[in-house]
């Protein structure tokens, strides 16, 4: 057979946990040949120093940003706002731009200000870029060439909330959405909170409002209708999991919302239902899916209240970050969209 | 200095962690002296070979309940269900019975059958028992011979709500409580759904919907309310953290909530308000609690919104079960009533 | 391109940990194609709800033994002792079987009944079963239709001493070998030890001396010389960690040490060499290869003492159990060696 | 009854772990009025912001030690090094000074210098000062005024095998010692090793060979003999469990290291030998020791080889710091010596 078509793929900060995960997907992709990973303060060293995972896997050293070169694809994996101060340097070096990073998720200024307390440095660029949300957007992203990778906590609360409120079921009452959150979702620098010892057995509500991930949620989610989110981080490493508070009418029931599922989700290669009746894996839960791509959607009704409580499942990193950003990759290059994704998650993890 | 005054205590089923944990205070309690406690499967053998952190600090040994006698304390630690259906054997052995299941905490035998599923066995006891909530419960406790103890994630959600309530401040909204609970709520035998490799990474909706212990949280609450109590299992041992969303009127600030919760529980001693804007250590977090008999309560508003975020921690088997139950004790009889709970915590755990 | 040419599979004993992992790795295989998983207790009920990582990817229901029809491969995953005694009843139903307990490893018939204390049930096939070690027994492997998989501590043991024991080097001192194993490693079966509140915090010497695979390690490793295993569990789900203490001549260095591995293991595609000057990855850690095929193998030599430090990293249930058994197939049926072992593994994990 | 007599105690560097240790076990002490406590980064804060576990239980403020002033007893919780070269300082404020730090363990200068890369900045003074193990140093305490505390490790391993070498028993072998470390013995500074993403699954051993405690473990153990440690973090917290493989003259038996550790140990208020032949719990294990200052030992023999595994386990910070400081401390007043040590320990935990 013949090598696959390849293109080339640089990577910009590339030694945070982000970064990382898209090289470690990327190495496994036929399309994808990964040429560049930079990091200003790693420059010369193997990448597999700071991504130990990649030992024997790869042979490429980190580089300065000054030192890039054209690359087909240009992946951004900077702190949140640093992408947007200089992306008329990154889109000069590549046809194809995937921010991993906050900047180019809203497209409102005024909404990006009010979230991220500045303004927007390139407001003008907004419009150019694509929420890579699959599920979403999966038409746009066909040929896109500005990908802006969603927010981790937002995909859990999107993915969940989605099709109730596309198919216009919800009361019009106020939906709340707790997210239990793993360590690595607040990066690879070590701080006080990250310590150890103050994290191993800690739950530790750290947005009990004001997460910034509300906007993207708002955005992308149909209708007119509170929603507020609550974090808390978690003893796991890597993984969120999300329960939602919402309120469907009178007289629906398991059964409805099973159908609304199916009916917005029922092709999607990366959405599993999970509502099984016996065992011990009823309900999502990111222990199955670490270093998978999958989002695991469950949800139960209290029948006397119209209460349903929506779950979703993921891994930050994965459908929560580099894997969202592959497959958005694998639909605007035509490839099969599950192309480097394949990782079945482990059991017992 | 003369020996304090020392009352006998019997633990029926003593064998799990209830009632290992009341043991554990009990033998530290200068008012309690614990003579008998019955397991019907490990009779004849030492406790510390079930309870292994009482090494070298008892050498009392498990005997079968049809060898129990009398004692001035009868503490009943059985399966809930176990200690109604028997309840008359029990309180002829002791003057004063503390009983640590749910059997006694329901006034309504209706509420006790659309909560358990069957008919209350003993229905025209529940008036002469107190529900084991100092906080809430104070007064009725002095003298009590007959205690209830508050189940845990009740405890966790009654304590957080209470000052709003009771003061009237809420919103006539629905209420959700989410609790992240340990494994050791779930009891001492081993299952599937406990077994280490199963549970270790799992972050695992266990009741979504239809959490018992909603019964007793609208019993203790003021007010006409829809609560929505939703309950997920976390890899921690001990501790419950729960989050609870709520909504306060137009205008009200922290400072209202703060003034809130020191009217109510100005004087209580096991009650912490943490809410603090420096460090890592802003809200409660059970990881501080484990083995102590603090509930710690935060808070936090969504200016924007009215929903106040209020947050509780525990330790499900001092707060929540054990330690409850002695400091209840102590009400009733006149000690100190941090007898036996001095417990500071650990840091870091 | 052509479809691959595949085998057809059947794994006996499908609903434990070794059995549930050679079933992941299989599916993700292009030559193997798993056609039958059996399980007396979970007969007809779909794999995925025992096996909730492969939701979506198989729908593969359990069948009974007694059902099971012939196939390419019977790889049998049943507790130690099982296989042995029916074996003839599997080899009639597939050319090559594999067996992943400890039925076939040891060529000794008295060590057997030494070390599992009773005779073995079909001595007469002992000496047609290879010892699924590729590192050690590649050319035995070419072609095998008899493959008992290597026990996963005894791997870990084995491929960090082979080096240096091969080349003569280490002095005739006693060896001490002290694993940290997972809790996978004990199997699915709940249990008292298992128990989450008991495991999770736990650093349990389980076999301090007299662990059976020590009677592998001695059959497998060259020369003659007391060597002392020590089991701890640890509270990770997967993996091992060994450490081994040895002594090497007057005059030794790291250097030496390093080549000795790189000689024995120069090209093995599955041993990679972890001794780093820098940052915190410097030594083998079996968090970084859940999920993959690699023994990551490390020293430190005293200099004052002549003592060195072996160390290795494994995933039990993978290069410990079903990716060694993989890898054993692959060369035995001359497909490339790391075919459906190529997950790297995930940092952070 | 009449309040106590009390010592005012001065903890100078109480921000970290060891000093905030000494903090909750000395406000605990019915003898012991801590008045002061220094933290130059936290100065004019209170204590409770550094060590939540203290909310509600001291108003005390961190200050500098520029305001140091006299008390009884000065506590030095800082840095290796820092303590002996401003030594003269601290013994100007007080009568009796502790010292957690390794600065005065070692009696030899040499033996200083060759494991700390330094001259002794006092080798006058490190006669006046009392190795603080209360086991081996019980009647030098009594009086005491210098106490060195011993370090973590070395407790661990010298406790374990002090009585088989004071009773001239083990064989003239090599000596082993493996110890398993929480996270907690780091320290209380974030760093890139201790970013809980890169430690909560990781077993990670950190001193195959060199480590620092093993010319304290030499110095206090009888016999001439190769003594080598390593030390490997685990994920947990707190605690050390140590095994030591050793060997034991023909002949011996379980019931002869029993004996062995029963003559030597057989009042210690702290010791327990933890052999049980039945349950989960037979050896020792640190899960039930957090918060504890016991010691708990165990051992097995290989009946085969005259191989003996011993075992010991301790809270880091409690026996491996500051329990054994107050136990020191109690000694050298005439206090009883498990005054402010009683607590039981938690299980499960």
């Amino acid at each position: 057979m013949t090598a696959p078509e390849q293109l080339s793929v640089a990577i910009v900060g590339g030694s945070g946990y982000a970064g990382g995960e898209f090289l470690r997907l990327a190495l496994n992709h036929p399309h994808l040949n990964v040429t560049q990973v930079t990091s200003e303060r790693n420059a010369n060293t193997p990448v597999s120093l700071v991504h130990p995972n990649l030992r024997g896997r790869t042979t490429l050293k980190f580089r300065k940003v000054a030192d890039l070169e054209p690359a087909d694809i240009v992946v951004l994996a900077l702190p949140h706002g640093s992408a947007a101060k200089r992306i008329g340097e990154f889109t000069a070096k590549g046809r194809i731009v995937v921010d991993l990073s906050a900047d180019f998720r809203l497209k409102d200024p005024a909404v990006y200000r009010a979230t991220y307390g500045e303004d927007h440095p390139a407001p003008e660029q907004l419009a150019e870029w694509v929420y890579g949300n699959p599920e979403l957007h999966r038409e746009e992203l066909v040929g896109a060439t500005r990908i802006a990778c969603a927010g981790c906590f937002a995909t859990s609360v999107i993915l969940a909330l989605y099709p109730l409120l596309k198919l216009g079921v919800l009361l019009p009452k106020d939906i709340t959405a707790t997210g239990l959150v793993g360590s690595s979702a607040a990066g690879a620098s070590a701080s006080d909170s990250s310590h150890h010892p103050e994290r191993a057995g800690s739950l530790r509500v750290y947005k009990p409002v004001g997460h910034r991930h509300t906007a993207e949620a708002r955005q992308e989610l149909p209708g007119n209708f509170p929603l507020h989110l609550t974090a808390i981080s978690t003893p796991r490493v890597r993984g969120i999991l999300t329960t939602v508070q919402a309120w469907v009418p009178d007289g629906w029931s398991d059964k409805d919302v099973w159908s609304a599922y199916r009916e917005v989700y029922g092709q999607e290669p990366f959405i599993r239902i999970v509502k099984v009746a016996k065992g011990i894996h009823r309900y999502p839960d990111p222990m199955l899916l670490d270093g998978t791509n999958y989002c695991d959607l469950g949800f139960e009704m209290d029948p006397d209240t119209g209460r349903v409580v929506l779950m979703s499942a993921i891994d930050n990193l994965v459908k929560g970050t580099a894997g969202h950003a592959i497959q958005s990759l694998n639909i605007s290059q035509g490839w099969a969209e599950t192309t480097g994704l394949e990782f079945a998650g482990l059991h017992p993890a």
